[in-house]
């Protein structure tokens, strides 16, 4: 969390499409373009040559997004999609990359990534035609379900077949359209330069979700095939001009999920209880780590990371908050709610299948907010082993039964790597911590359930918290493996014998744990998953194409316009250029909050060879979300002028709107690459390649 | 308003005196320092010879601050504070000051600055007791006012007679003390340096408010006496070394007025009714401007200044409401106020005075709710026209009255300059834009008191609105200065016989206006300044110099450090520096919002030169308001390390209280000025006299 930015992927939640347009809004398909707004507002729109270069010079990268910027394979994407690529196969010393950045001094020094796998979307194929005519006569909802299924796998198949490429079933608009997107993918993929990390993530975790911003977050890959530079049929053409302030710009890639289309019922739940309390146990989870910390600076150490994290989930919070709490963005949605429902109203098919959803789905809300303190207290408190021991005792009872009858994270699909998580020692194990931890979640879950809660007396009876966690922790066995393993094997049998005080509590909770998951499954998921997708296919019906289907993870089109924003009771600089890098190191020194701003040596080395006129970093009035990390920037003529890495922290609410006036992406300027490459990395070799010379 | 900084001396308001302290808190008399909390916090608090350095080599501009910076009297303030000043020596071309600056290559070139006059306080007399002795005995509350006043006067005479000092009464406390403080005068006051204003307000009205900022916002003036350079007995040494985040600062300078001890009533009248009124009419207001000035460019420039003073007061006042709608900060202010009010209830002498006081007020408050719309509409509408004629026809009736008896605006202290305006023609007249304005105006009062209002009845009767001001504008005389003046000699006679359409219009106005005025006063004005006062002596009476006193534009000393704080998602840069100078201007380009981030010429051609590295701007928690420009900030040596030119947007709800988290003062810092006097200014001369060589 705490040292990747937010349009990095994160899981992917139900998703529900898009109401009415606003201005530069949408995550656009290739397929769709809303031309005629595009070029009412910029006098130009893509014609379907320079979309096809463009996709084609795009790339999906695991979690985010990149592009060809080389007829050679170079590959362009941020420092924070590939850096977990470049960790693993850096070392200690001169080969952290991560420290000290690399630069391959030549093609032989491209350094192999295994397991790195990057996807190009060759062809997209709609087929929602076919699947109907498959599902025609079906006797059931279920029927149909199986004929879709075994339609779209079979032109899946068929499409892999004829193609040679890697298919995949695309569903927009809830299933309002089927595609099949095919992609090459590319498996030899090697590194060839990234900066330090330092230079990558300047500002830290202080200025991450912000701008101003100087961050040169990129990294360069290579695509090989058959031990050679691939050369892709289409690569962006690097800008020899750049941008100025008001100029349009693109933006493809993969944004992952949005929250835009739940109903308002949801949001005001997600606004006033589930968001709040959230931040309140966070907040109070900051308060005992630093407590903990402050004790010694090896304490420090141990919890600062955690801390990091949380301060990020803080801020990202607290951010779509701002967004749900603004009264004009939701009356406007609620306008947008209620237009859908006088449709759905007035069509008698839709009145069926749909009338009642949002009534269906503000009862499932009211249900949640009942149990929201259950939902946020009945668990495991923290506790790393009590997390463990509660595997153990439920892998006894669900590994014996049908795949579909267990629970999800104990299907088969997902039981290997749990086996394996659940035979070995806790990482990064800390006993004094873990007592704490343990006792600081049972004291909230005493504070916030009260002492007569069933989840509290099975868990403390009538002692102290502080009793409780420091008897369990250090009377398990649980921090060894052999005992671990041994539980593991034993199955039933041996947890009903075992005396383990972790065991012992685990199997109080487990009963209780279960208890609760199947009334948030019965009274809150099912009925929002169902009635979600009924209310998405309405507005599909009603609405059309005339929306931009759900962020899905497939390739998007989003375009607006460099342009600034009021924020801090001024206008914000669209730009930010290499002379505000150093004012920024300068105006807090190099110890300032970890060293968030400290300068690579390098950056104060080679400082006289700049040009500090050279933009840096820039905003644009883009519609992104997680998944757009790494998303090339290109301008009318469909050359590479930027590289997204970030929003600002007016974009979080983005999630569930997008707000042209303050919500910008925030991208690193290609003239930045250029100049740090030539005058800081002395990589001369790659400005001539991207240069394409 | 739109090209001056809100720390220079705004219109003194009626004010109350302070409650609980925070920590760096306060505008404290020289008298009175806070040392033991000082002592706590920083281990450090100034004793007396630092003091009295500082105090003497602290000075008072019109409506700011300033100091002495060297043995030869060279004076240090704000190019804001001696803007004005610097525009009336200026001449145009060559001699634009403003435009193009002014460096002074030797003492014969330093400009007299007629009119300009500087004071040094040098010596502080509490003279309570005294006036405590003369009170005494006193028959009636009116009998120990004018004993008060004939001592003071007296006082005031004796200590001008024995020191051949300027000697101003100041009262502390609402009157809880009483000091007579007396001043050098300084006469022969001459410009040395001033830089381009658009550097010195570099950001311009975007920026005017907040941080950070690149403002090299100085004026250099030298004191003269007999024709020769003045020795000042003291003067604030250059500092060699500078700051670094976290060092502590004070700030001498004169405060003038806060709202801080408003009941909590009068804030939630503010808060609820006339900041919102008020900002919905500047918006209105703007956009009619706007719209005015979109019909062609000079129409545009017509209406510029006045669109950015109406933008700025929008920013202040929604700053100001930021703060008054912070419910942490409100609890705590209604926290103070209770256990006042428990002070109050259990003294049997102040619960006599003072019991039933904030029910008074809080009274005041209801009737100044309901007479709301009356005081915002109830007025001569945007006319400048109206206006004079509406003081025309005053003129008649109020001059001939015994002088206590008369409005305000015609006492005799106004009335030699109220003729005068009266006698000219209108400034800066622009017939098209005044009909427009008076429709616009009257229309708005149409819309927001209705058709059946007295005052809407009286001005359009049955018309319409643009009918009423076009008639009126284009057959009145008032754009002629001798119409205007044969009206004012005329007197009651010209005027009843007047058939101009605007005198008419001010005959029907003026009634009403009279009757509203009244009841403002009686119901509300009187009753706050009352009661106001009673509830203030009340405080000193349970506080006494725990707390510091009301601004009353007297000398004061805050104290504080150099403090990042958190805003815009991240935290603040404690320092900008020369490069941020530059990011800023490049980032814009010198274009954007009316060239707000243009560079100079000469900042661009010294480039090179500059030490990029250079601390520009600073911000630290002192507690600081209008008149603070131009204070010097010193260090714990007393040197001079920076000089006060605003504070962030953070701190406009400083009017209302302090709040040590976010509330920062901005200062330009020293080492920005000697760097630019070297480099850009070639003021070699200047730099060696404020290093003491």
């Amino acid at each position: 969390m705490s040292r990747t930015s937010r349009l990095v992927l994160p899981i992917l939640a139900v998703l529900l499409s898009a109401g009415a347009m606003r201005a530069d809004e949408g995550m656009w398909t290739f397929d769709n373009l809303p031309s005629k707004k595009m070029q009412a507002k910029y006098g130009f729109a893509p014609d379907q040559a320079w979309l096809d270069h463009v996709r084609l010079s795009s790339l999906r990268f695991p979690g985010g997004s990149g592009s060809f910027v080389s007829k050679d394979g170079l590959v362009l994407t941020n420092h924070h999609v590939g850096r977990s690529w470049t960790q693993s196969v850096s070392g200690p010393g001169e080969k952290d990359y991560i420290k000290n950045g690399f630069v391959a001094k030549d093609r032989a020094a491209e350094i192999k990534v295994p397991g790195l796998e990057l996807y190009t979307l060759m062809q997209m194929d709609n087929v929602t035609e076919r699947v109907a005519k498959a599902t025609q006569g079906a006797k059931s909802d279920k029927d149909a379900q199986k004929a879709r299924e075994t339609e779209l796998d079979k032109l899946k198949k068929e499409t892999q077949d004829k193609t040679g490429l890697t298919s995949e079933v695309v569903s927009l608009y809830q299933g309002g359209e089927y595609w099949i997107y095919s992609y090459k993918k590319h498996t030899d993929v090697r590194l060839v330069m990234a900066p330090e990390g330092q230079i990558a993530f300047f500002g830290g975790d202080p200025d991450n979700f912000t701008y101003p911003r100087h961050n040169l977050d990129f990294t360069l890959f290579r695509v090989y095939e058959n031990d050679k530079p691939y050369n892709p049929a289409h690569h962006l053409t690097w800008t020899q001009g750049g941008l100025k302030s008001g100029d349009m710009t693109f933006v493809t890639g993969h944004p992952g999920s949005t929250a835009r289309l739940e109903t308002t019922a949801q949001m005001k739940m997600t606004r006033d209880v589930a968001f709040p309390n959230r931040l309140k146990a966070v907040e109070k989870q900051i308060k005992f780590l630093k407590a903990f910390g402050a004790q010694d600076p090896e304490k420090a150490r141990q919890v600062s990371s955690q801390v990091f994290g949380l301060e990020n989930t803080h801020k990202a919070i607290s951010g779509y908050l701002v967004g749900l709490k603004n009264a004009e963005a939701m009356t406007k949605i609620e306008k947008a709610e209620k237009e859908l429902q006088a449709k759905v109203a007035k069509d008698p098919k839709l009145a069926a299948t749909t009338g009642q959803s949002w009534t269906k789905i503000a009862g499932a809300m009211t249900a949640a907010r009942a149990m929201a303190k259950d939902s946020a207290y009945v668990n495991t408190r923290g506790s790393q082993l009590l997390g463990g021991a509660l595997n153990l005792v439920r892998l006894a009872d669900e590994e014996p039964k049908a795949d579909d009858k267990r629970l999800a994270e104990f299907k088969d699909v997902n039981l290997k790597r749990m086996k394996m998580m659940l035979g070995m020692a806790p990482r990064n194990f800390n006993k004094e911590l873990e007592i704490a931890s343990f006792t600081f979640g049972l004291q909230e879950a005493l504070d916030e359930l009260g002492p007569n809660h069933e989840f509290v007396k099975a868990m403390l009876g009538s002692r102290k918290p502080a009793e409780v966690a420091k008897e369990a922790v250090e009377g398990t066995k649980l921090t060894d493996a052999a005992a671990r393993k041994a539980l593991m094997e034993g199955g039933k049998k041996a947890l009903a014998e075992s005396k383990d005080p972790m065991i012992l509590l685990a199997k109080k909770l487990d009963p209780l744990g279960r208890k609760l998951r199947e009334k948030q499954e019965t009274l809150v998921s099912s009925v929002v998953t169902e009635h979600g997708g009924r209310i998405a296919k309405a507005r599909f019906a009603a609405y059309g194409k005339e929306n931009y289907p759900d962020a899905t993870f497939s390739l998007r089109m989003s375009y607006g316009a460099v342009e600034s924003y009021p924020a801090n009771g001024t206008k914000i600089q669209p730009f930010t250029t290499m002379a505000g890098l150093y004012d920024r190191a300068w105006g807090w020194g190099d110890k300032a909050e970890n060293g968030s701003w400290a300068l690579p040596q390098r950056w104060q080395d080679r400082k006289g060879a700049l040009d500090m006129s050279t933009p840096f970093n820039f905003v644009h009035t883009m519609d992104i979300i997680g998944g757009n990390s790494g998303s090339p920037v290109v301008d009318k003529k469909g050359e590479l002028v930027g590289l997204i890495f970030d929003g600002n922290i007016e974009s979080l609410p983005g999630r569930y709107y997008y707000d042209e006036k303050i919500n910008r992406a925030v991208s690193v300027d290609a003239r930045a690459i250029s100049e740090a490459l030539a005058k800081v990395y002395d990589a001369h070799h790659l400005v001539t390649e991207l240069n394409g010379k």
